[in-house]
């Protein structure tokens, strides 16, 4: 991957020491931009030092959550771009304590963007948000004139913010985007949590040799995005005065059931695999087969997700062999 | 009007010293039911301990805040219903300080149904929503399948809130309805702000005889609901089962353009009139022609709007001629 235009760029990564931030961070520094991460280190959001490792001595690490409003002033000031990836990710979690997933995924994101109205109103945001916010599909693929009904907190919290992004484009002219993401897996995905969905469960079970439970008939579909081919598509999202204003979908050409994940893994690693019936909790906010047409990103961005599944579960693995012992 | 069941029942209406919660407690009064008004008597919101004079010695007034669960967890144990009508009303103030909107529109709402779970899970809530979640009409009348696209932060958070109300009922079994009120207006409305809306504003200004101002051509068209039938719909609402974990369009068969407004005004007053361009910032948030296609909400609960514009704005008048001491 190269996408020419951020060399020398001051760039901004909320949420820089997570999964997808730390990735993007890597890359944004290996092609020349001046990068500073932001980070809360909510200890369930997955942010870890060791994320930014490969470039720990050439960027600028600030500890601060971006429900702060004041130190968020400072840091958004002469920057050319904002990735703005902060959030709490879990769906189930966003049910448990809906107060904090409002905090932190609606009123600090609304309160960001009064802070570069006032202060930075040239900067150029892409905000990571999800297919979350369309809940259970009423066809397949999803795109974006799919009626929005988030079946949980979360996804409700996301659409709002999207929102605020969009209106703030129109009327007060900041240039931003929302890029709905869907699974999104890779080195360096958060594998302690059990609240942010199968993936990263699935990883640590197989990498440990436990047994991996599937809820329901395993044959609910999904959309799997190799983390590379995320930060690609965020890369040029921040580039692409097209995209402006917009909430547009991720995907991949080939979706798969979690039978053929499990499967995959079964290549990968020693595990044993067991259906389990839904836990209540769970099953109430589970939206059954999706996955995303994500053909509008793809034209105006000329985006297209280069990993398979297969390749990027053995790179994921790979990873994970080598540095399990600062992510298990 | 005389809608039965709601005798002797415990009602709660928050915002209830504001113009339709004030309208609501009388009618609930008058039905005998034993009724707790909450207002926070923010100065522009609109409360008016007037409003409720008719049946001053007759409901418990209690003066707090939505935004403090505290106190809001006391009131509504041992409630039969809540109607939640307390809210930040102004569409171009949600602009200019959008924080304070989302914290009474929307995480205050959801500050309310976590107390609601925890506390007093059967309840049965109505909420006062708006037709600004729909942004410009794409076609008209506006039904409920519209895509959501508000113009501005109040539409915003008002639409998560809507959604917290049906993910509640969906996942909690919490009975609530969101209610998309259009244009209401009558005795009681608040006279006084210059931002909430032009209804308020014109009528002010025919009864002072001062200049009405029209921004745009005055051909816009809206839908104009009487306060008696929006009090009707509330609480045919509060009683449908078949209406809960909706959101539904109130409005009227015969909408009315500003000018036919005005000129209905100008039989009942003595004013001047004169077009005037669009405000910058106003312009940026109007949504040019809006009229709504209630048919769900009359099939569900047998509501008709029974007050034309003509007989609103006479009763109106009348009311402010003999009580605007209290309200100008």
């Amino acid at each position: 991957m190269h996408i020419p235009g951020y060399a020398g760029k001051r760039v901004l990564i909320t949420g820089g020491l997570g999964f997808i931030g730390s990735s993007l961070a890597i890359e944004l520094v290996e092609s020349g931009a001046d990068v500073t991460v932001v980070d809360s280190m909510i200890p369930a959001y997955g942010a870890n030092l060791f994320n930014v490792e490969p470039v720990r001595d050439r960027l600028h690490i600030n500890y601060s959550d971006i429900r702060d409003r004041y130190s968020l002033e400072h840091l958004v000031s002469e920057k050319d771009h904002i990735f703005n990836l902060a959030g709490q990710l879990s769906h189930i979690d966003s049910m448990r304590d809906p107060m904090t997933d409002l905090e932190i995924n609606c009123a600090a994101q609304l309160s960001l963007l009064e802070c570069l109205r006032r202060i930075n109103p040239e900067i150029k945001v892409v905000f990571g948000s999800t297919r979350q916010i369309y809940g259970r599909p009423q066809y397949l693929p999803v795109d974006e004139d799919h009626p929005i009904r988030p079946v949980d907190v979360n996804g409700i919290n996301k659409w709002a913010s999207e929102s605020f992004f969009r209106l703030y484009h129109e009327v007060h002219g900041i240039a931003s985007v929302s890029v709905r993401l869907t699974n999104t897996y890779g080195p360096r995905m958060d594998l302690r949590s059990n609240t942010k969905g199968f993936l990263g469960i699935f990883v640590r079970r197989a990498l440990q040799g436990e047994r991996i439970d599937v809820f329901g008939t395993g044959e609910q579909k999904r959309d799997f995005n190799y983390v590379d081919d995320v930060v690609e598509a965020l890369l040029r999202a921040g580039q692409t005065e097209e995209v402006y204003g917009r909430a547009l979908n991720l995907g991949h050409p080939r979706p798969y059931s979690l039978n053929e994940l499990v499967e995959i893994l079964a290549g990968l690693a020693d595990f044993t695999y067991a259906r389990k019936e839904w836990p209540e909790d769970r099953k109430k906010i589970d939206v059954g087969d999706y996955y995303g047409d994500y053909s509008q990103f793809r034209k105006a961005t000329g985006w297209e997700p280069q990993v398979d599944l297969a390749e990027g579960l053995e790179k994921t693995v790979d990873f994970f062999r080598r540095h399990g012992s600062h992510y298990l």
